[in-house]
């Protein structure tokens, strides 16, 4: 098991689109929805992943992940996932010695853009960007498996911060 | 993916006891309890896998089957699965040819006894042991995902046939 300590925070400009270094697809859907964990399929540029996670709301969460061959997991998305399905790109940049990963969703979460990055320990300080708004971690609707549930096309203006 | 085919049966004597070949203890625990699939995590004699299973009603089911590091399978069960977690001895017993799966769950389900037996076909035509009973294959409670929801010391005497 790794613990998995990450931040999220919502955007406040375009300015990192100038700072993308790649930009990968995802294709994802969950199998599980319960209180206490979530099964996410993922298929990320022709790998696929079986991923595991509490659900313990916060910064810190376990995590379990496998890799899948990749027909199980296109049958698994197509069939058995949870609807709708999460498409998005993750967008990979660099700031202040850290690796921030910006998802732009797309479908029926399009318009949501998240950037997320991940800490050694949850005292480290990190260096804020230009472009990072709202510390949005705690928040239980932005968890992509809410996504599924309650996307971002359904959200009021007051949700949408 | 397998295309799992399987029929369930009460018991309606101990007779099969005497030709049990071998006997595994099972702990195994659902991660997931959609209305889609179903998400297992079994530890059986010291071999860990993780299972998905669609969950259309009857015979034949979408099945996918990995294997798991025995200590991630510990942490998953201990504090990701749903309570409470199904522990069974499945006894292996040998009869016209065919190979009997015969469950006898302890805990919450303690009482319950069912055998199975994978078909090759959804037509095949099974020998009928003396000892096997009424035809459950149908029935959802007896579903081990459903055992661990509403287990069979809670079952009324309608229930438990």
């Amino acid at each position: 098991m790794a613990i998995e300590i990450e931040r999220k925070f919502l955007l406040v400009s375009d300015a990192w689109r100038a700072l993308i270094s790649r930009s990968e697809t995802f294709r994802q859907g969950y199998l599980s929805n319960t209180k206490r964990a979530s099964v996410r399929v993922r298929i990320a540029d022709e790998m696929a992943t079986l991923n595991i996670k509490g659900m313990t709301l916060g910064v810190q969460r376990a995590e379990y992940e496998y890799t899948l061959p990749l027909p199980d997991a296109m049958e698994l998305l197509d069939q058995l996932c949870e609807r709708p399905l999460i498409e998005k790109t993750r967008h990979f940049v660099e700031f202040g010695g850290k690796l921030w990963e910006i998802d732009e969703f797309h479908g029926d979460n399009a318009g949501l853009i998240v950037a997320e990055v991940e800490l050694d320990s949850s005292d480290e300080v990190i260096i804020m960007p230009p472009w990072a708004g709202n510390d949005v971690s705690h928040l239980e609707r932005y968890y992509n498996v809410r996504l599924t549930q309650y996307p971002y096309s359904q959200w009021s203006a007051e949700e949408r911060g």
